[in-house]
């Protein structure tokens, strides 16, 4: 099994970062020539690996990507295990759970802001939720090798496991009657729980939820995009931090 | 001129809104009934607009949009003027001003953002910026009818005029100084300028801005969309005026 990458940025990002192994760089000889590209080439160069100048014929079979005349063929990225994450000890640490996110573009963009927020890791489930493939790692413009990606059979279970281990589950939730940013972040491991860009978050795990959160909405329409939704909320607890930290000094 | 619009929330919305002129809606004859279509079918009825059932090769040219067998023929959206949107009165009022957005669903996240947070007017130039087309309407979920569009030849001169009526300036970039939450938005009218996803904000808006923040990075990976980034630093507004608002009473 392969995955393609694509685009100078994502090809990049996975050279650099080194998580992924790297099977051959596929580039358009109409390709424009930059900064990037000669890095690119540069590091595959340093690491062994293989890249050839092909016809942009070559790249019919990947129309549909934005590739900008480069792609990569790489190992597919690697889960992680929920029990390995729990065994290792975290303090003050934070995840974000999704439960039935299907749009790549979103997914991409939520591990972006879940990485450059300092999220430890994101969950999802191995069904009824996107997975990530070459959209979600380009949407993501390479942060899906920079954070771990747990995948769980059941969300349920997951969550029950976390509280057992002492996590505090936080669930997004347009029906909520608390704002996002009553709650207080600091001093705990946390989860942040986005439900579907549709239906939300499920009960069964809104009913495991210690708090139920919703982002107030200003005006008569109540549409926020999944990753907005997010990063406002998941940038309050960066909020809360950074004001804690500079307190205590 | 007639734009177009697709999707069932899309075309809705603008039933719904009635701000754009809706000259016809072309329906699938293989379209899933649903409580979104019989609206649909009801609100055109009792607002005189034609609704045609047609064979789904009519949407051959509309293949690039994600239609769902439903589309609409529509005025072109309706720009604002800023010397009229000046001449009314505001109080604690807030603007995006997006300098070189490229992509029309950064535009589309962006939009639907700022309507949810209660932002009054987004400010786009009439070159080097996507402008609202199919894409960014339904990426927007139809928020481009809920939301005044200003569309302005120069954001130099844009700006300057709104410091000439007392509007602050906050600019988003990188390698400022200040985090976006140390400033306080509160009694204020203020207008947020984001920059382009590569390129930031330019130098000359830079140099015009009463503040320039940044949003920390927890990470060694400087990446965040500009829509998700809008989302955390226009969010952190809305919570500020809600904190003082509770204070108040």
């Amino acid at each position: 099994m392969e995955d393609i990458i694509f685009g100078k940025n994502s090809v990049l990002e996975a050279l650099i970062s080194g998580e992924r192994e790297i099977n051959k760089i596929l580039i358009s000889k109409n390709i424009h020539n930059d900064v990037k590209l000669n890095k690119i080439k540069e590091l595959a160069q340093a690491n062994g690996i293989v890249f050839q100048f092909v016809a942009k014929e070559k790249f019919q079979p990947y129309a549909e990507y934005n590739h900008q005349g480069i792609i990569a063929r790489i190992s597919p990225v690697k889960y992680y295990d929920l029990d390995e994450f729990l065994e290792a000890a975290h303090e003050n640490a934070s995840l974000v759970i999704l439960d039935g996110v299907e749009d790549s573009h979103n997914l991409g963009a939520i591990i972006r802001t879940c990485v450059c927020a300092g999220v430890d890791a994101v969950i999802i489930p191995s069904r009824r939720n996107v997975q990530v493939n070459s959209i979600v790692e380009k949407t993501s413009a390479g942060a899906v090798n920079h954070i771990k990606i747990i995948k769980v059979n059941s969300l349920v279970n997951a969550v029950q496991k976390l509280k057992n281990n002492n996590w505090w589950i936080i669930a997004a939730d347009a029906s909520a009657n608390d704002n996002y940013f009553d709650v207080n972040y600091n001093d705990m491991n946390f989860a942040v729980i986005m439900g579907a860009e549709h239906a939300g978050v499920s009960r069964s795990l809104l009913k495991l939820s210690d708090f139920v959160v919703k982002i107030p909405m200003m005006n008569d329409f109540n549409s926020l995009n999944v990753s907005t939704a997010l990063s406002a909320i998941i940038f309050e607890t960066v909020r809360q931090k950074i004001r804690k930290t500079a307190k205590v000094k």
